[in-house]
């Protein structure tokens, strides 16, 4: 039976409602339960998640409280301990001294405070930037649902200021070694002579893939700027990352820097990679599903993925001679980088190490549920080549846009943190919900061979993914032992979650674990080989070189042709050609097609 | 004055007509002679080279002679020359033991052939190439303006008898160790186990550019097949590639195979990798102007550009364990193959040693005058980072569309292979005719600071671009000795042009010689500096990270942000955000508005 609550025009943190929801599931009794702001969106999910929905009258500001319950009387009970749980989850951890009514009071309080950080939902969110920004202070804008209106007035009204708005829909920062939002713990490097890397972004997990793996490679941080994903977009015109480029160029402990998009407006990327070349630094560049316009351009360099991206970056700053005399790096810091891995599958496959990496996937489906817009996209990009048709809630290509989102179909790429999904709850790096319902209803579906996972670790994120992975992990491979689940993992091994113990278990629960988009696709590709069975009559490898030493042939036309072909030593004949029926080109083809026919 | 003579309905070999016109422009008192087909690109053309055509009537089948002399006299005489000119021009090199009136004469007296050129006026090469499939041979189709349809049908009979048709508009191949069309001098090899390369390429330029650049960094080629640049448009639907992949796939000796193209079809791009994914050898993939979707994804790797399309395919070539085994490349291999490269600017530009690149182009526009179709291409992908705007007559974007090809505007690459200069005449790697004219027009452009070429070097191309081009940019640099001519260089040191006399006669006369788009577009950006100039307030360094370590902030919104600035060691206020008004935010939203707006 379902019971529920509403309470009308209720506001709550959704890391409250998360909580709430955790907590009423586990009452005595309780099947399942429900906590959500009753957005359109978000009562198709609990619809789709077997939640009768029928006779509930709601507006998008109410809040929704739902019990599946094995009796009335739990059902009932539960609900009645909304309010003592909602008023435990209330005791915040935050210090009474340090917790303010108001943006004005918390900045009289901490004046030196001179960045702040905006998560209130999106429609009040524009108006807490422009106030932080009229006391001075550099925004983090991790809201989402800001219009492109307010984002243009509120990067505008900043950029006159000499400050920075991050966003909106901004996940990652790192500023002089703090995480904002979702950020993994990397090596800072915040003074000194040029020996760190700075990075712009305008792609969250693409900026946590990429510090993280510059991590992995033993190279250190100066700041990585979030600039929210429209930035590059022809109406904002790269405000934040024209900014931040010119903060990194002139930074002194930054040596080499990096930039990363999805595909920029033209002229929003022309304008950018002019001010990169004005800069007396390397920039390595990655517009995610761009071509790439050389591999070097003066101080521009252009990345295929992100993995690169990092893989670049940290290679060219080893090359520049400052940074060489400043970090000699010793051996055992490579073999402590190195040594990270163990229990991680190999990024480079060797070719030579294919076989065993062979899976007989056949024909069953991949269903990828991403919690990281970039590392769905980049899966996309390069999965397209491998699965055909692939769908996607963010197709690359027209043809490959899926209908429904709650729904897969075929091959699918799903991006978790996409609007459907988010709105009045937390994303799904924090809230494995929505994921953990969806691995089980992708493992139920017998044409499925594949379940891709992202986990993303660091600030911000869950504090413990394989606490709640892992146990549905085992339970769908206990049910289906063929089943794989591969996973992408983004973090270090100085992240709170403890990535090791992280691998352990999701591995030990029957994942396959990678560092990266490009290994984990790699190892599919391996698993996915190709149907290709070409249907027509072979050319025969012999009739291309009848002579064992070049070629015999005919030249019909060019006589510089034939002349050609003899001073190479190939025997040839030449046609003294003219055109037939000469000065009646039209009639002697006429002619010559009536001839053929015939 | 000019006179002229129209030969009606008269055909010869444009080899025979690129001839008479030079000799009738070296007799003496002539100023200039053109000798064209009478299409009207060619009567445009002749127009722009200074020649008067008022009431002169001509159809498209005439030939056009005309000669501008400093007397009427001296006209006369040239005129009067003309049939004793052709009827030497006639006496053909061709042996005539091996000349025929026919190709099914020629097919009977040499029954050994395989393989049928055609190279015959567009209007008539379909019909030759059906004649040399029904006589069982292979056909490699030079001649252009073939229609869609007609390609098709001979792919399709090509294919069902098991023969290859390369083309139409096919300019390069190399079977077993010969070239067809323009083709450079590799090392070939063609016996054995796994030791070589082998190529197919939807671009003749991007085919002499990689293995060129094989050959020269030690490599050795099986075979490069051409397919003509439609095959991998939907219609024709990659049939030739998938021929051709199948043949290297299958041939003992090619141990890594390279697949080039210009952008294809989405539909037939996804068979073309699935077939290549079914193949049992690494094959490297450049989809020109396309994002890759990976670095590797099996035993497909993707490259960024022609020049790492050739470098991928050497080095994991030597990555193959029984090519190692077969071909152990010693130091003195490899030094032969470095110091082949003497005479030319290094292609690495080593950042430290950029500033003696640095030339003050300032606004001096860049034109580019190409004979490859994909080296103008992958020169504009490049160029269009560093130039804004660029215009050309293959644009990649449509504002980068140039209105008249005749005539340059601001920065420009004019791919003179195009139909509109090639019509009825030798193809520009042969005739430098129009180009050596064009070089002259844009140098007398004083807003002109930079003339970028390239010279193709081997088969089919001039027997000695150096003998026609250094005297031209020497008058050129004489007049204006700042301007500069930038050449990439595609050849190799065994083409019989003599590669080290060319670059040496070319730099001798102030040319920067360089082996790839990459090298050359990667100088020029040093000779282009950004002229970004930000106008804004810079964002203070200092304002990012006021606190030495760390940074302080306030957090309005989700209270985990607040709790993992904590303990990332930030100082931190934390404001309990309630949505103002609770219950009737629009007003709110209103009231605030109002309130910032007073």
């Amino acid at each position: 039976m379902t019971h529920h609550q509403i309470r009308r025009g209720a506001y709550y943190d959704s890391v409250v409602l998360m909580q709430l929801q955790r907590a009423l599931s586990v009452l005595p009794g309780i099947h399942d339960a429900g906590v959500v702001m009753a957005t359109p969106a978000n009562l198709e999910l609990l619809s789709a998640n077997g939640f009768a929905l029928a006779d509930i009258v709601t507006t998008p500001d109410d809040l929704l409280i739902m019990v599946r319950a094995e009796s009335d009387v739990a059902a009932t009970e539960a609900l009645a301990q909304i309010d003592a749980l909602l008023a435990r989850k209330r005791a915040s951890s935050v210090d009474a001294d340090y917790q303010h009514k108001s943006l004005a009071a918390a900045a009289q309080a901490m004046p030196a405070a001179n960045w702040v950080l905006v998560s209130v939902p999106g429609r009040f969110a524009a108006q807490v930037a422009h106030e932080a920004l009229d006391l001075g202070k550099h925004v983090f804008l991790y809201s989402n649902n800001v219009s492109l209106a307010d984002e243009v007035a509120l990067k505008q009204s900043a950029r006159a200021k000499g400050l920075l708005v991050m966003g909106p829909d901004c996940g990652t920062a790192i500023i002089n070694g703090i995480g904002l939002g979702f950020a993994n713990r990397v090596r800072h490097v915040g003074v000194g002579d040029a020996t760190g890397i700075g990075i712009v972004g305008a792609s969250g997990t693409g900026l946590q893939a990429v510090t993280s793996e510059i991590h992995r490679l033993g190279g250190s941080i100066t700041h990585a700027i979030g600039t929210g994903g429209r930035d590059l977009k022809a109406e904002v015109g790269g405000i934040t990352a024209l900014q931040a480029l010119a903060v990194l160029a002139h930074d002194p402990a930054t040596a080499v820097i990096a930039f990363i998009s999805k595909p920029p407006s033209p002229d929003v990327a022309a304008r950018l990679l002019d001010a990169a070349r004005a800069i007396a630094k390397p920039v390595i560049i990655h517009f995610i599903g761009y071509p790439a316009p050389a591999q070097q351009l003066g101080n521009l360099y252009f990345a295929h993925n992100l993995r690169e991206t990092a893989a670049l970056a940290t290679r060219i700053k080893n090359q520049e001679p400052r940074a060489k005399n400043q970090e000699p790096r010793t051996k055992s810091q490579e073999s402590s980088a190195k040594s990270q891995s163990s229990r991680i599958e190999d990024q480079h496959l060797a070719s030579s190490n294919l076989d065993s990496w062979f899976l007989a996937l056949g024909s069953l489906f991949v269903r990828g549920l991403f919690s990281g817009g970039t590392l769905a996209y980049e899966s996309l990009l390069a999965l397209q080549v491998v699965l055909a048709p692939i769908y996607s809630n963010s197709p690359i290509r027209p043809e490959q846009a899926l209908p429904d989102a709650r729904h897969s179909i075929g091959h699918c790429i799903i991006d978790m943190g996409e609007d459907e999904f988010t709105q009045g709850r937390l994303h799904p790096m924090m809230d494995y919900d929505l994921r953990l319902r969806r691995i089980r209803q992708e493992a139920a579906d017998p044409s499925v061979g594949l379940i891709l996972l992202d986990v993303v670790l660091g600030e911000g994120s869950h504090p413990d993914p394989a606490s709640e992975l892992a146990p549905v992990i085992a339970e769908v491979k206990a049910k289906r032992p063929t089943l794989e689940v591969v996973i992408i993992m983004i973090g270090t091994d100085d992240d709170a979650q403890g990535q090791h113990a992280q691998i352990a278990r999701l591995s030990d629960a029957g994942a396959r674990v990678f560092h990266s988009v490009d290994a984990a696709v790699g190892f599919m590709a391996q698993a996915y080989p190709s149907h290709f069975k070409n249907e027509y009559p072979p050319v025969a490898l012999s009739s291309l070189t009848a002579s064992p030493n070049g070629l015999t042939a005919i030249n019909v036309g060019l006589s510089s042709f034939y002349d050609s072909l003899r001073s190479q030593g190939a025997s040839v004949a030449h046609v003294d050609w003219r055109p037939p029926a000469a000065g009646n080109e039209r009639l002697a083809g006429i002619l010559a097609r009536m001839k053929r026919k015939s």
